[in-house]
């Protein structure tokens, strides 16, 4: 990844040379659909790590909070997100910023994929999944009720 | 940057909401020739900084190094560049990893404009400029002489 000939060619298909197609979460830690991640930079000079994430049609990042924030540029198409009680949509090379603990998540719609670089701290804290209690919460409102239930990725397509 | 909404939208041209457009550095700092800089995040809750660099036909970086390193996807069109002994054609979006201490710049073709994201560490030490002796050894290889002599990015128009 920091290799000293710091070239690594882009090979179309939004995959890279060298640049390995991860699964987004160890399966089962956390809901999530149709998702891959492909760590674009990452090494100890860096304070920080670029990756890029990718859903199919349908697919869904998992909703969740942490401490740490995040920097993400839309990079591929065009999905809807939510971030703490906004719930918008966006399309590529749209820039959205993740604050502290707030409440986020990225759906694709049904009919293309959606991809994002998402700039976070090398050392950042453990993601946090809403209670029942938080969902309920969440899910008062009609609009983010809409987001999750998948409903405006389906109008989105 | 790091406001609460989240939210910049992307405005064409490679513009983006809410984001300035800025000179590349200081006039006179150091040689540089008709590019732009953008801040695209940027504060204290991120280890690293994301810019948006972009030159006009003909225009380049400044040839320089630095003990940080430069995380780089070509964002626009193609172009050239040199990182340490290595002059390579690039285009989006292919990655550039700049290591620490390594002569590097960036150069449009003379027929369209080219930019590039850079991630890049907040805290960081200030670039140094060759010496003529070794701005002189830079050009004792034929490719690099080329490159520094705007005749790379021509070949390549």
């Amino acid at each position: 990844m920091d290799d000293a000939s710091g070239f690594r060619a882009a090979q179309g298909g939004f995959r890279w040379q060298d640049v390995e197609l991860l699964t987004y979460k160890e399966d089962g830690s956390a809901p999530f659909k149709a998702i891959t991640r492909q760590v674009l930079f990452q090494g100890p000079a860096l304070g920080c790590e670029l990756r890029y994430f990718e859903m199919q049609p349908g697919g869904h990042s998992t909703l969740e909070r942490h401490e740490h924030v995040h920097a993400v540029m839309i990079f591929r198409g065009r999905g809807t997100c939510l971030v703490g009680g906004a719930v918008r949509e966006v399309a590529a090379p749209d820039l959205v910023y993740i604050p502290p603990m707030t409440w986020h998540q990225f759906r694709a719609s049904k009919s293309e994929p959606f991809g994002f670089l998402c700039m976070v701290n090398a050392a950042r804290d453990k993601p946090q999944l809403p209670t029942e209690a938080e969902l309920a919460q969440l899910k008062s409102d009609p609009a983010i009720a809409a987001f999750l239930a998948g409903e405006v990725s389906e109008a989105n397509a």
